[in-house]
């Protein structure tokens, strides 16, 4: 895998993340730069080759003069999420994000609410490709995301750890009457399904955002950010 | 301007947009189809063309054999907005969205959260495109957007008429500890920069949503999701 953009490798270097090499453009290689400053303190690799070759290797086409070239992405598996849970456990589970923009910006969303771990399936769902990373922006690097054969299995192993999990799903309890503080997970439809059925009534409750218009659904990233988000409001909240 | 897509092209419709014809794959003349149907029922000029020449003029590659014409989208006046208001102001301005994809998730979430229109600034934005009205989900519309040469004489404009407007973005107070009831217009900024200074000074007051990741920032939709679905939170329980 590779990871391009400047703020990007240097989430990669902070986070550790295994890179092989960091390709730069040699036009920076005199100046202070922060990320080969990093690099060098990290004893990593760092190659410095004309822009064009740079243009070349680039996948997303934003590069801006750096790429870390890193082993792939490793998954961890439901049970690391859960020995590494803070105080109160906040996971999210997403049932066949399609869109690896979605994708990235839901683990960004994750990564800004403190949630402690993604799961995601392993068939009929987006992976964590350049697209996701480069979305992510760097909270990739900073992010739990195990991948299961069956998202019920890995909510029953989170029932059996004492979380509550809800499906954010139409039809529900409004949100805002819901108490959803103490260790929760969180289940986010596809962008065209919405959660499946069966999954659907495997969870504890169901809660739904209120709609006030008459286009009945949210943008999937959007409405995982607005639940997420609530989700963190209460906890705040509790604390005070 | 055309429209793309089966529901996309039945929200036109339904909302009365200017359609000059629907193109629609001829394979489907022969079918019971909703759009059919309500085309008919509007007196719209449909054309059945083979799938071949619908590929030929689809601009986003997803047309599921639906495609409308539609003249040009109507931008409005921010007195439009303001005249047309529900009792209590909800007005979303956005500072410099450059992505469609972000401008059409936003678009989409003022419409579910019940936001009386959108002001964009005319220079240094994305403007609404083919992209931004299938992004958007037919949101596009239902709702008043208003394109302005100046934010400032736009919030102007929105101060004189009594509402509050609150810039989102880093630094502010909490946005949860805010009451966020009454006449109220939220400024959004871009996906790179945020809002520019000038214009958050100018703002009553500037909101911040809690981090607790390392990076710190969310995508601009999602950031403008949550937000906009915090007023209406408060909005709705203030009504209880």
């Amino acid at each position: 895998m590779q990871i391009e953009g400047k703020n990007q490798v240097v989430e990669a270097i902070k986070n550790e993340m295994t890179i092989n090499k960091i390709l730069i453009d040699k036009n920076f290689a005199s100046r202070k730069d922060d990320v080969i400053n990093l690099a060098r303190k990290n004893q990593l690799k760092i190659d410095f080759l004309p822009k064009k070759i740079l243009d070349e290797k680039s996948i997303t086409g934003h590069h801006q003069g750096y790429i870390a070239e890193t082993v792939d992405f490793e998954y961890c598996s439901v049970n690391d999420i859960i020995s590494n849970c803070k105080n109160e456990a906040f996971v999210v589970l997403l049932d066949g994000i399609e869109d690896p923009h979605n994708l990235g910006a839901i683990i960004r969303t994750c990564e800004c609410a403190g949630v402690d771990g993604i799961i995601i399936p392993k068939m009929r769902s987006c992976q964590v490709n350049e697209t996701v990373v480069r979305t992510s922006a760097g909270a990739i690097s900073n992010m739990k995301i195990a991948r299961v054969a069956n998202l019920k299995t890995a909510i029953d192993q989170l029932k059996e750890n004492g979380l509550w999990v809800y499906a954010c799903e139409l039809g529900g309890e409004d949100i805002y009457s819901q108490n959803l503080t103490g260790p929760i997970a969180v289940v986010v439809g596809s962008e065209g399904n919405g959660i499946k059925q069966s999954l659907r009534t495997y969870c504890d409750g169901i809660v739904t955002l209120p709609l006030k218009g008459s286009v009945n659904s949210l943008n999937a990233s959007v409405s995982a950010g607005i639940v997420i988000y609530e989700i963190l409001r209460q906890r705040e909240n509790q604390k005070k």
